[in-house]
């Protein structure tokens, strides 16, 4: 049938409807649509290489097995697992707990995880859990994922920034807005961090920062949302540990994705979130993960058991470890990286010495600073003029910051796209950011 | 690590954390846990026997080959279009748009619909989308679907219930609901509803209460929200149509689910939302599918691309067509009806004759009347001392309703456990109804 009815105007919208963190994105892909032939640098997807091997029946077969197996199934009634609904916590549970604790000695128990359609659900859902109404405050390190601030915009959740700074996290800056929450009668609920190679700066935390920030949470009751997206690009032999295995007090929830590790179209992800409830009035105590997983039947129900097997099989093929699984995906980051910033190196710090980037050992992102503004309209003349494609920083920032500043995606270049990109980069810069 | 840290009581969690809305499936489903050999005409889940024939593999290159080929992608090329991210607003829009129109006649264009994680996430974007703050009401038909008050109340929206009758919906009742909210300066909304064969109450809206409810939407700028999941169980050569293929003033927003007419694993639904948003400043206009798959970025960012190829491919090897899909299990949840119907005529009739049901034409519910008060307790006794479980319909009221009603599903049951539970549930009705 034809409507014709014009429905609404936006003022008859929720707020997020014309909020630019959510529509960022789409902005930007439709900037970025109008230029195919542009080298870009601005998705972190993965690399197309990583699915050459991918085998979603393999998958599937092998996960449908392994839980026969540990459940005491027949083959009828493991298929069934994946054909009809299924626990809204999950079915992988017990895999994704097991990793967590072989690759980062998480000490999680398969009952604090909850399986999620990618980290965004999870995010989504401690959010909506953890925040009650007015007068709570979350605290992001800004520049942020917009994930984050989209799904804060959406739940009406009001978000201050705090400086990433370059270890991580301005801790004097939080401890100074958690004393100003208290004098104003708010709090500062809980603070979402990617301690590991965050999109978008690529910085990641010093250990003594991270030791501080678990002092701090602790100290102010602040609850940290640690996103461990990129963790697994960290080189051999790394030894830094991600907040949660080093939380002793329960002021962590882990928060994740396997779209970088294994890959994007499974949508999967997990909260880990082990924190116990207590019903004041009789006593008796959850998990806050069981919260999750209940809020989790109003959202999505549950985790498309098929997506969850794909997830499993993949990392049960390679040990059950996510390490494993993405180590040739880390290896071939890694390298792209160097490739990025030797190049930077060789034909960027001449032709316009006055730009600046960092030079992070893991993650999909470098943050290049230049002595102009960084907007749309320079970007539509890099994309147009040069034929290169990039983020503006100030699409992460919450505030005023970021508008020097461009970020860099290497992951999903090929070799030779990342040395033909920096020459046109080179060339563009040469130009404005003398 | 130990998380010996009690966190939080439920005053610091958000309020839906002890909604009996949120929670009432958790519950119910641990009562019924413990009496695993009873016969329970409680879960309205799909028939074992209609995955039989399910070829996950099969469906997944189906579609692959479908979009390949609509796109003039080489294999490669389809093949990552499953692993990696898609757009929001889904991949398998055109083949489910198709399935519509074939099927309801709906007139839908691919870009009014979005493809979402089950209905349930097609419910709560909407919700969002379209309730921006304080003086927004949603009406829902009474008795409810669980999964709406839910969502509502994880969104923190107001819920007003409008009685549902033997017709489906009083409209005299949403019409002075609609002038109460005028008079206090706010307004319905939108109004949820599901026209055929409702869950809980298996209540079918009759062809002059959908002309008379568009009218009054239109009348009263109420967005109807139709959910259409049981539709498909219709007899054969029906010809109702849904309030969406009706509606020629923009007025119906479709929700619908693929869980049951073909699987609920793969967590596939739909939002179909062609109306129109204006921006006040500019001019421009965008769809209401375009803000919800906006929005959607910010919940779930895509739905699982290899999920929505199993519906795709599932659909296109039917014709392209739900009805197609779902025929066979339409007629097996007819003819469980029909025998749940016949059964309880010969057994219960007789022995409780104070209790009496209806008779739906299709759909999984069938709704009892008792004498007596319907409660956890007679629930439990049912179960412990008479071996058959079914669920209270207080669950699905919004107010003091149905304290004498209980709800029978009968959709994954066999003929044998059918009749024996009625014979069971007479024992139990015939010493409780008197």
């Amino acid at each position: 049938m034809m409507r014709s009815f014009t429905l609404d105007t936006y003022d008859d919208l929720h707020g997020s409807a014309t909020d630019p963190a959510v529509g960022s994105l789409s902005f930007l892909n439709e900037v970025m649509g109008r230029y195919p032939k542009a080298i870009s640098f601005a998705p972190g997807a993965p690399h197309t290489s990583s699915y050459d091997d991918l085998d979603l029946t393999r998958y599937i077969d092998s996960c449908r097995r392994h839980l026969a197996q540990r459940q005491g199934l027949d083959q009828e009634a493991a298929q069934r697992l994946l054909f009809e609904y299924g626990p809204s916590r999950g079915i992988i549970n017990e895999v994704v707990a097991d990793a967590l604790n072989r690759d980062h000695r998480l000490g999680a128990e398969p009952s604090d995880v909850v399986i999620t359609v990618g980290c965004q659900e999870a995010m989504f859902l401690t959010l909506r859990a953890l925040f009650r109404g007015s007068g709570d405050t979350l605290a992001v390190v800004n520049p942020s994922f917009v994930g984050i601030l989209g799904a804060a915009r959406l739940l009406d959740i009001d978000v201050v920034p705090v400086s990433e700074g370059t270890t991580g996290i301005d801790l004097a800056e939080l401890q100074r807005l958690c004393e100003e929450a208290r004098t104003d009668g708010r709090r500062i609920r809980a603070l979402y961090v990617a301690p590991d190679f965050a999109n978008p700066s690529g910085t990641r935390m010093e250990l003594e920062t991270r030791r501080g920030l678990l002092e701090l949470a602790y100290r102010e009751g602040v609850l940290l949302l640690e996103d461990t997206a990129y963790g697994f690009t960290a080189p051999p032999g790394d030894t830094v540990p991600t907040l949660g295995a080093m939380d002793t007090s329960g002021s962590v929830v882990t928060l994740g994705t396997f779209a970088k590790v294994c890959l994007p179209g499974a949508r999967v992800g997990y909260a880990v979130a082990g924190q116990r409830v207590t019903d004041r009035e009789t006593g008796d105590t959850r998990k806050l993960a069981d919260v999750l997983a209940e809020m989790k039947t109003m959202i999505t129900v549950n985790t498309s058991p098929i997506a969850q097997a794909v997830i499993g099989g993949l990392l049960l093929e390679h040990g059950g470890s996510m390490t494993q699984a993405g180590r040739a995906k880390a290896e071939l980051y890694r390298s792209n990286l160097r490739l990025l910033t030797d190049a930077l190196d060789r034909h960027v710090a001449d032709r316009a010495p006055k730009v600046t980037w960092n030079r992070p050992d893991g993650g999909f992102f470098v943050r290049l600073r230049l002595p102009v503004a960084v907007d749309m309209a320079l970007l539509k003349r890099s994309a147009a003029d040069y034929g290169v494609l990039w983020t503006p920083m100030s699409t992460f920032y919450l505030d005023e910051g970021g508008d020097r500043e461009l970020r860099l995606s290497c992951s999903y270049l090929s070799p030779t796209d990342i040395d033909e990109g920096v020459h046109r980069l080179a060339e563009f810069l040469a130009d404005v950011a003398q």
